[in-house]
């Protein structure tokens, strides 16, 4: 599939909506959890996307932008949130993300950005060279790959309930 | 985690608004797919969420109440879709789905299960004795199964895009 910015916008859009309505409703049996840096929580998980807004996609695409001397990415820390969401709700990071995001598209799209400069690179401290259209390729993945990670967070609450049906449901293997 | 029927319906309830806000907005280049047996298209897998409506959870658990000579149930068609939703829309079909999904949950709330009928059993053509209890978490679990199929599907169609990123991303191996 050929990258095209409008198309990554779908899914970054919807993607607070999606979380939204995946999690607002639940009662705590679904949402609380012993989370810690192997196995995250869904208030974990959102946590990590604010971060990612704020530190991460749209940043290091401006530092690309900017193409002065140093286009070297800050390592982006996947444990912040750990910290910073503390003394937080689930509901309002839910409502801190969804802003967070919007702003960070209103950004995308004041950046203009053409093919040619959809091809400018920055330097990734492990991954080296990089462009910006694998960036927000990879920002879209980023988003469908936690919501898999939260489905899958909810759906072991049940692993013991299905009894022998746990063989068929491979988000339980 | 116990079971609680208002818990499981707090996920049921909730899937076709997910499945909606992932889907509903999205360009053909995200929905089209080569969909075949073993690898299910967006549109493919809500036909089979709608058929698991009309032939699974609540027809079965109507079987085991009625508790007659013959609790074995009628084998699942994991395939019945590819038949069934030729000619539909995939906004038609997320519109049926939510459809069936929202009689279903009245049908599950007309049967007043408390813990005792919950407990009452039926025979998987495979699996031998299963509860209703457990039918209900299946469905349940289930659901978020095919959440993450969606978003699977989703993410491979940037699997190349997102160049060297590629190796962090888990959803992508």
């Amino acid at each position: 599939m050929k990258f095209q910015i409008e198309e990554a916008i779908e899914i970054l859009s919807q993607t607070p909506v999606v979380v939204k309505s995946l999690l607002e409703n639940l009662s705590d049996d679904w949402i609380k959890s012993e989370s810690n840096a192997e196995s995250w929580s869904a208030f974990d998980i959102v946590g990590h996307l604010i971060h990612g807004e704020e530190t991460d996609w749209i940043p290091r695409a401006e530092l690309i932008l900017a193409q002065g001397e140093n286009t070297t990415f800050e390592p982006f820390d996947r444990f912040a949130q750990f910290e910073k969401s503390k003394g937080k709700t689930l509901n309002e990071l839910i409502e801190n993300f969804a802003a967070s995001r919007a702003k960070s598209l209103r950004k995308l799209r004041e950046m203009n950005l053409t093919e040619e400069k959809l091809q400018l690179k920055g330097i990734h401290p492990e991954l080296g060279e990089v462009t910006i259209e694998q960036l927000l390729a990879t920002w879209t993945v980023h988003d469908l790959g936690h919501i898999k990670q939260l489905v899958t967070v909810l759906a072991r609450k049940y692993a013991e309930n299905v009894g022998a049906w746990k063989q068929y449901l491979s988000i339980l293997q």
